[in-house]
């Protein structure tokens, strides 16, 4: 039997359908990825990207050559870019804007690994900063609304390049579903007194069923309307809307609950392809009581067909109470379950 | 240079992104397709699908037997159903109900056929009646609210099987995107005096950059915010607003118009696969002066990654002026672009 299930914050409904996953299938599976001889983001090729940003490297070495341990780069093929775009052409029906905004690529190890629980926690707080740099910088920029720093592992999550790496796009207006989760916080807020992922967390931590791990700073769950098979956020237990802000001292325990994830997902799926979202406030808003920035992994197990398209529905054959026994019943890291 | 385009209905931005198309692609394709020898949609078979619905067949022959040209079973892993659901656990946090509703598929031949384009206009014509029949019939049933026929072609679109079928979806509540169409269609009533459709299709028949095809009776267009590479729209000319009240004497001009449309895409994209989706007014509202139904097609050449499942934003490398061109150019029918 289904279950229409609604997200307490924006309202959107899902479909858990777990009859569907016993569906057979008739087409063949994709293959394997391929290594790539000349990967552009490995160390030694760093001819073939723009000009870097910035890099955390080592204190003798030059921009541009090897001696980096993470890289930030713009997209060689950005969907927005940083030049003042040409005056569109007013039309009263049809709206139209410019592209300006940022597109850069986050390439977070100098040699070729293909996941991030491959890095040590060190390297990856590293990177977590470098997230949290970029945003704070390109935050100071009047023309960009907010920053949305996303990672597409193997290629069917999207990815065109294997290699460690995420990417931020800086848009100039928020972005619809951004919009739709300050609204609806804010509404929960006005009507609760109350963060509404902030309660979100006490009842996962009260109900167990959905949690997957939580450490003193960190909690990761299900959640409760799931749109894919083992959907799984990281939320830190202190209230804050902006990930920018996270404290340093912070950002090492973070990366331990990302790797402890990220590992259960591995092991439990057989290594998936899976997108890695960072949801934060738009820049130009002061920390906010009712919104609260967290980490979203969607593993790539199913796609979006027609329905979905045209309903909006996200159908999930995997309730996450499912799922989230699962990843608990795998081993993360040495601290176990 | 990109640009961010607003759909004049429901104010969703899409970025169009030209320059992205020329990206390097590092993974290998996916594979062709394979036939699967024990098709369970083809004739001979009947006993190995839910019992028929209704099928459309020789006048001698009987149910769940041979001798049918069109087919309408319960989908044997369905997303709904319409058995009542057990009373759901009230939260006061967390939305749930039971999911009541219809999930069935429309086997589209007795033959082994992949694509609607090898059907003649007569049988693909018999085919949209039984869409019409199977909308009018649920909607007459109190607890569901709307119907959405769809079909997946292609295991890149979400097909798990390949010989030619649609599927109907009906819900127990509106869903999102729907609701989207009806307020954003409701609003430029209110504000323009006229259905935000019809106004769009004479937009689009006077400026010709976007049109694919048009006849007496129907018009498709790729539209101004199309969210992936040719997407293409098709409209009746004649305002309604549900599908199921469309004359019989409409319905041979529009199997014409979706032939020549899907021959287009398959003859320039090379047999894509693709999602083909029935826009319709909820089952209980009268005929509506402000919305339009219509006919979407969405070739699955791109998935959707990070960016857009956190933004909402959808990113398209081609632009419709561009995709509308490439479509007129090719040959659909003996009628020519």
């Amino acid at each position: 039997m289904s279950e229409l299930r609604k997200d307490p914050i924006v309202n959107r409904w899902v479909i858990i359908a777990p009859d569907r996953a016993a569906r057979p299938y008739e087409f063949e599976h994709p293959p394997h990825r391929r290594r790539d001889q000349s990967c552009p983001f490995c160390q030694g090729h760093e001819q073939e990207t723009p000009h870097e940003i910035v890099a955390y490297r080592d204190p003798d070495s030059r921009p541009n050559q090897p001696g980096w341990r993470v890289r930030v780069v713009p997209n060689k093929f950005p969907i927005l870019a940083l030049d003042d775009p040409p005056e569109t052409p007013h039309d009263d029906f049809y709206g139209m804007m410019g592209g300006v905004g940022a597109h850069e690529v986050i390439i977070e190890s100098p040699d070729h690994l293909v996941s991030l629980t491959d890095l040590s926690d060190e390297r990856l707080a590293e990177i977590l900063s470098v997230y949290r740099d970029r945003l704070a910088h390109l935050g100071e920029d009047p023309r960009l609304a907010h920053g949305m720093i996303f990672k597409n592992a193997g290629a069917a999550a999207g990815a065109s390049i294997e290699h460690i790496h995420s990417q931020l796009i800086a848009t100039p207006i928020v972005p619809v579903n951004v919009l739709g989760e300050m609204t609806g916080s804010l509404d929960f807020h006005d009507r609760v007194g109350r963060c509404v992922y902030c309660e979100m967390i006490q009842r996962e931590l009260d109900a167990q069923t959905r949690m997957v791990a939580h450490d003193p700073g960190f909690v990761a769950f299900c959640p409760f309307a799931s749109r894919v098979p083992f959907e799984t956020w990281i939320l830190p237990k202190n209230h804050g809307s902006h990930y920018e802000n996270t404290p340093p001292s912070d950002i090492g325990q973070l990366a331990g609950m990302i790797k402890r994830v990220i590992s259960k997902i591995e092991l439990a799926l057989d290594r998936p392809a899976y997108n890695f979202i960072i949801h934060t406030a738009p820049f130009d808003t002061p920390e906010l009581g009712h919104y609260h920035w967290y980490i979203e992994i969607m593993p790539s197990l199913i796609k979006p067909a027609g329905f979905e398209w045209g309903s909006g529905f996200q159908i999930n054959p995997v309730a996450p109470e499912d799922a989230a026994s699962l990843l608990r019943s795998v081993n993360g890291d040495s601290r176990g379950p």
